[in-house]
């Protein structure tokens, strides 16, 4: 069915290909990775980026014993192509499937798990650094996008990197583009390179020749191997930038041209010592739609080939809260609103749209986020940093150190809180109701449904103190029609009266817990529900009230079961010496795979089902 | 008793004062400076290197109109003594007295709290950012070392600096120290400048000539005043690093000449966008002791000014574990250690010594060094990564992220858990219990004393896991003699078999439960006490044997009471229906004000009277 790629089962098989075979086979790739995810989902436009990279990559180094380490590793499809997966494309990211980032444990070829940016330098420098105490003779590659090169960590990792001397290559995958164009300085000046480059002159010289020569096809392709000849010959250039450090720059080079990539990865491999290749690569390349909207192609549903993707119909929550925000700011000339490189997957587009003077997309650079807002909420404004829970973690130091100790009105708007679905590990949500419960200072909300959410958006611009409301990945939902009304700092709200059994949901698991009655209710079964809409201040009166006329008492929360909110329940419990039965539901106490997130739900026992058949054997124990 | 300083009371005092009156001035300070801090203890070395510059920030800006917010903290006695507070200098860093970093809430002049790195520039910035939107007018300084700025979020801050092209000056104080030696890629670039910087090749010269020239000290003198006012003539160097992220640069500029200084920073004023102004200082200036041992002259005790410091004779823990961590990497080759700029206070600096090609000082880089760690672990070594409590904070997500998601065999020294004492709320390692709890997949130790440490750590070298062992700061103590046995994992300790009450201390905690035994002996009250070595995993066994005879249960941990061990326990024993009640004691639900260690653990009610007075109250319940 591909005349090229059907003959590639492991990195061997490229080493037998000449350039033009390997040319024909970045078009089978890309006709087959526009395929298979069109039928799946999953990262498109970085992959469709990468392919002649990836190919010249294990045409000149021989992997697994040369370590290819992918940054973020949402560009490492056509790596698992060539390296024996391609035949299991089709479970990609669903649950027991293929990965949709690099995993250790699907193939040595997959040096380091990942998911977060800015971590490949750091990897694959302890990697080198090993490898010459050992004494051993391997190259070690890190592959890293312009974003993520400017996520804090990649930086301290280049400056200890230029420290060493230790023999690596880093690869800057340069496509002026992380999820969304990227912003900053270093982005900045990283065009003005490939702009001025020596390379760039001579082909825009030999452009300007042609566009004025007579003649047809034959003349503009002669010319045209001539330019590309012209371009291969390597003209280093300057970039202070990393030789500063210590870094050794070669670039910038064209990413989509096998021979010149081969050419020139081979000289980085003969030179010793630490050395960075700048390669341009366009994100989406050869598939027209991604090609033109490449941070719509980034991640995908399903979708049909010919038409693209089409709009669901369906508003997510992360546009939602983009759309309060807006009315907020209108309301409030106080209200700012910050993303890490995520505007249109947070929804801060819109606020963009609307008030660009105060909206601030700082890059991969969640620590400078929170930081910043505290430094904007120290001289008088509203800051809102919408950031995904995992993310999150990387500010951890920050929240508390510069937004709780001194009580800065910070808000977080902590996006893709508990099981994300398909990306896995390292993207589920599922910490942050446990490290924020720890920080003193923050009033910490989870709303029921998106009307509630938008409730405690309007509360958080009344507090004078650190904020922070998380709410799942996935589309606008509501509960109820009509009855809501402001809400109060610390009050729980009880949903359906009934008996025996309390049942505390909070967040996102109060919608689980109420399909959970509806079916327990076919059983008699007749729990009080409860929206926790606060894990701390928790609802004393309430509770209190409550644990009167209750002796069952079960939490459910879609964050790990260890630290969160079923611990402060617990700790109330215990504290107050109340005499009742607990239960804990949550997230397991380990890692939990990727999948569809229903899938997820039940496997570790939070569907809707499973709650009720807990609930039951709840009722039934003792 | 001092000419100049006693005249010197607010900011003011100082515009009124010439070049000449500064100078004098800088010598009371300095006089004033080694005077108090060789009675209180406290940062030393770096507060005299600042000297000259602060007052002359405060001689060009308008504090606190202008905003100067200082990083980390620890360079701002200078600050604080003209801005009002040099009489409160006999309290410092003591209960209730001055605390020994910026303080909001001491004084309108202290721009932010700050006490870990690299955070100045992005609270600068923020600060500057809501200054333009609010169409305010006035200067913000974030002033930053040069072992801070290698910090992952001050390059986040620079990068995203040189997009909003911001009006704020960065004030890079280069004394090519932090509190150890700079190491980096950055800091040899930053030094390669100062050396080859025009101003100084021509001082060079100058001074060659006055070499070979004839004459005595009346020719020196007016030779030094003609040197001196060809370097004041701004010479703007090359320094791509910042220039490319779109900062201006200047410098590098004498930090001790207060009218160069002054010249300069008018300069800068006046020049509209982001500006870096590199100034050259050295730490410990003008007392002999600290300038020739800087990194032991950064933070002090009390010692006597003629004599400098002594040694205590008190070994440390963290000298101990510098010791052990040697004897583990002669016994075992893959023995590795790193540090985030903290070889003395760590104690690595002894493991370096002796394996310097098995030894990695990152820098100021915590996200780094965790996940540098991970990749030396891929490869094969045994990697200790000894770092102080909350300095890991910064390390969250790659904890996560990459060692724990994949199990890698890194162990976390975690040193100055609990109380630190003097340094105060951002030095306090009070949350790490609580967000390594919610870590899968790392086991997680507190030894009672430094024989127990040891032995934790030789069983660090067997597990194939993630390992964090915490202990406290301070100097190494042994609690009994002989019986120590290789430690098993998950394995508590009973200390002492007695009736009714249980109590489960961790860590540095088991000592103060045994102290307070001994008081509540006498009162024939006698607990049953149990050193939980294990955060997790817990002994179940041992636990369940134990709550069958004791209906009473107090854990005692030196971290915050939410979630961390006291909440792991209430866990198993509601899981597992237990009839007993529990207390837990650690750290409040609040931020922890400086202070002597044993103050403070009195005012929370962890010094052994109150845990007795709190058992005993348990006693008495019900």
């Amino acid at each position: 069915m591909y005349k090229y790629l059907d003959k590639v089962n492991s990195p061997s098989d490229i080493k037998l290909m000449n350039v033009e075979q390997m040319d024909e086979l970045s078009k089978d790739i890309r006709k087959f990775l526009v395929k298979s995810v069109s039928q799946t989902g999953g990262h498109l436009a970085s992959n469709l980026g990468v392919v002649e990279l990836t190919l010249a990559l294990h045409k000149v180094f021989e992997s697994p014993k040369d370590k290819i380490v992918w940054d973020v590793g949402h560009q490492s499809y056509v790596h698992k192509m060539i390296t024996g997966r391609k035949g299991e494309f089709n479970t990609l990211r669903q649950l027991n499937g293929l990965s949709g980032f690099p995993k250790e444990c699907e193939s040595p070829h997959d040096i380091f798990d990942t998911g977060h940016s800015s971590t490949s330098i750091s990897v694959a420098h302890g990697i080198a650094c090993a490898r010459d105490i050992k004494g051993e003779d391997s190259n070690v590659i890190a592959v890293i996008g312009d974003g993520s090169i400017t996520g804090g960590m990649a930086l301290e990792a280049l400056n200890h990197l230029g420290h060493t001397k230790t023999d690596m290559i880093v690869i800057l995958n340069d496509n002026e583009m992380s999820i969304d164009k990227n912003v900053g300085g270093m982005s900045r000046y990283l065009s003005s390179i490939v702009r001025n480059s020596a390379a760039n002159k001579v082909k825009n010289e030999v452009e300007k020749i042609l566009n004025i020569a007579p003649g047809g096809e034959l003349i503009s392709k002669t010319a045209n191997k001539f330019k590309d000849s012209i371009i291969s010959t390597f003209i280093p250039q300057e970039c202070e930038l990393f030789e500063s450090l210590g870094i050794k720059y070669y670039g910038p080079i064209d990413g989509h041209n096998i021979k010149e990539l081969i050419e020139i990865l081979e000289k980085c491999k003969q030179k010793k010592g630490p050395k960075l290749l700048h390669v341009i690569t366009k994100k989406g390349k050869g598939y027209r739609f991604a090609e033109n909207e490449p941070h719509k192609y980034h991640g995908v549903s399903k979708f049909d080939i010919r038409e693209g993707i089409k709009s669901s119909g369906t508003k997510s929550i992360s546009s939602l809260v983009g759309e309060k925000l807006v009315s907020m700011g209108e309301k409030d000339d106080r209200v700012c609103a910050i993303t890490a490189a995520m505007p249109s997957g947070t929804g801060l587009n819109l606020f963009e749209k609307v008030y660009p003077n105060r909206y601030y997309d700082v890059g991969i650079a969640e620590q400078h986020a929170t930081t910043f807002a505290a430094g904007l909420a120290k001289n008088g404004l509203k800051p809102y940093f919408a950031v995904y829970s995992s993310f999150l973690q990387r500010a951890y130091d920050q929240v508390i150190h510069d937004v709780c100790i001194t009580k800065k009105p910070v808000t977080f708007l902590i996006d893709r809180a508990g099981i994300v679905g398909n990306d896995g590990e390292t993207h589920h949500g599922m910490f942050d109701l446990s490290y924020l419960n720890a920080i003193p200072n923050i009033t910490v909300m989870a709303p029921k449904d998106c009307k509630e959410l938008e409730l405690m958006m309007d509360l958080s611009l009344e507090l004078k103190e650190p904020v922070a409301i998380r709410y799942p990945r996935g589309g606008s939902y509501y509960l109820e029609s009509g009855k809501y009304e402001p809400i109060k700092v610390g009050s729980y709200e009880v949903l359906s009266k009934g008996e025996d059994i309390l049942i505390l949901a909070i967040g996102n698991m109060v919608k689980h817990a109420l399909k959970a009655k509806e079916l327990l209710e076919k059983e008699d079964i007749n729990p009080t529900i409860v929206n926790a809409r606060f894990l701390k201040p928790i609802d004393k009166n309430l509770l209190s009230d409550l644990l009167k006329t209750h002796k069952k008492v079960i939490t459910i929360e879609d964050n790990t079961i260890i630290g969160g909110f079923g611990s402060r329940i617990n700790k109330y419990i215990t504290d107050n010496k109340i005499d009742v039965n607990i239960m804990n539901l949550g997230l397991p106490e380990a890692f939990v795979p990727h999948g569809n997130a229903d899938e997820i739900y039940d496997t570790i026992g939070l569907s809707p089902e499973k709650i009720a058949m807990r609930v039951k054997d709840c009722k039934l124990e003792r």
